[in-house]
């Protein structure tokens, strides 16, 4: 069957990095929405603290099938 | 008037083609959604099987007036 | 504490340019939605009408934390 | 030879589609132009009414010589 | 009616900001041509002189119907 | 399993239009290839004649499973 | 004669909007440096507060010559 | 004063190479327009024969002012 | 000596996240290949499952020395 | 206030992957910079020995606040 | 004929400069390909060694008829 | 070792066209810095006079090793 897809975008956080920093986005969006099915990454930031980065922060879009 | 618009992201699948895809996400978003007003194509990629394109999805930015 | 952030995308619109065309949008975003935190211009046109803009039409990502 | 190039900027409208688009925008310019020679496509987009995508709208570059 | 639009590329130029440059552009334009229906920003920069910004450039995308 | 893809760049050309283009590239590809997977569109270009669009040329780039 | 001219990125930051955000950081950047020539916009962002934009952020690069 | 300028897009063509080519573009736009006063090249490419850059062909934008 | 590379487009996927992937990409490239040289990250995305991301996809251009 | 902020491209290399090169750069910034506030990535690459990522280099552009 | 093409991307090098580069890149692939068609240039970089420009890489995807 | 670079944007300008252009750029840039290492071309552009390209402009990202 064809689906529709809608894209949700998404700014994790983390202090650990970037694999976190996605991990996180996506756990929080799966509190309240079903049919997570993929994300793509669209920016790389964060924080700087005392010369250290304190928080990565990454962007993604979270794609999602519409129920029927 | 001036009036403020959201944009939705959606992604449209069709066995037939690009057109098809562009179609099928409008008609879908339109079944829980008023004053959807104009579409930007902004991704066209698909899956294959057996040597011929299976599905088309067409990732569409769809933009609709917010009621005052 | 790391927050999970989410963007959505408005287009306001105003006879007077570009910063009240923002404002607009953010002002209507505020109505309904709270935690409003930073937004990011991605797009600027507008229309014409005898010889002079008419409305000049700003395309914003709004972000905002998600409540935990 | 090496011949000089110019390039201008169309925007097609079509009920039916992608192709149609592409297709009145070329023979729009055809009544006036010669030695039209080439067309690349920047953007595809359109107007949406009654849930159904009313006219689907592609800006192309047309690529001419520039007569000797 | 599915039309066909020509796009030109023009340089606003003004002493006092975006917006101004945008009109200046568009107000020149009307001076010669017909039919202008909407605007695309695609570049905003400027001159410096004594420490003070005094010529902002905004290149705009001018679309217009052309007449059947 | 964690797969390894490759991702080749092929630009199919059809008189038909954008669909077939497409079709015909990953035809192409599938008498020599195994596995092909997804397609990307990266460009839509093609060349006129008398006023029309002749050959449609759809730039996509094909992933396919390397195999173990 | 061809001169040599190095851009450097600032950020400034204005309530007021756009054009205002401009000129200071040129107007800091002039503090301390001399020949400064030309500027570019690259990003135009913001903080929101209270359902207002409180703080416009203008990326520009600033191009001076650098002396002979 | 706050001039408004025009931008058009050439493609020259060249056997020597990039330079040329550019060089081509401007001298055949000089024939027919007043005021040139900027070029910004967008792209490079070319034809190939027995295994040789045959055209190097580069487009650019060439800005010219709109007389008062 | 002026040497000549090849680039070729690869896509990575690991349960661990960015960096794995990306090692996974350039170890499978290696049973095959001779003198890869270096590695641009252009992509990652993403697979997810049961409200976690189930594979990281790191979509990799690998250059190498094409030998005399 | 409305301060007035720098950036700078830093190249961060490791050979642990994309998070260490990131603090690398920071790190190596703060030992002569102060007010460091925020990074923002913008290419991830590295260079290949024997098969396998040696060195990844991530640049990154970092703002620091300029004093008053 | 419909033909479909396949892309290459190949980075040349050359002390003498861009269009030296582009032929290398060229010439190495007629050694081993048939059908070169165009080549397209989509990054220009180099190494410096005592200050001065050494070695100009420049990036090019090379199209070629896949033969029937 | 893991080194850090930092980048640096200059405008090389020539008469004579992109190579010259980058060469003096470096050139200028090794009379105050030490450890040049790589170039990036990101823009090329110029300007115009009776007809003919007066100034090659090119914008090239210079990188070096930061000391230890």
């Amino acid at each position: 069957m064809s689906h529709v897809y809608k894209k949700i975008e998404l700014v994790g956080s983390s202090r650990e990095g970037v694999d976190d920093a996605i991990k996180r986005a996506i756990n929080k969006a799966s509190e309240t929405m079903k049919n997570l099915d993929w994300f793509e990454v669209s920016e790389i930031r964060g924080w700087i603290k005392d010369g250290e980065p304190q928080h990565t922060q990454v962007t993604i879009q979270v794609g999602f099938r519409i129920e029927d």
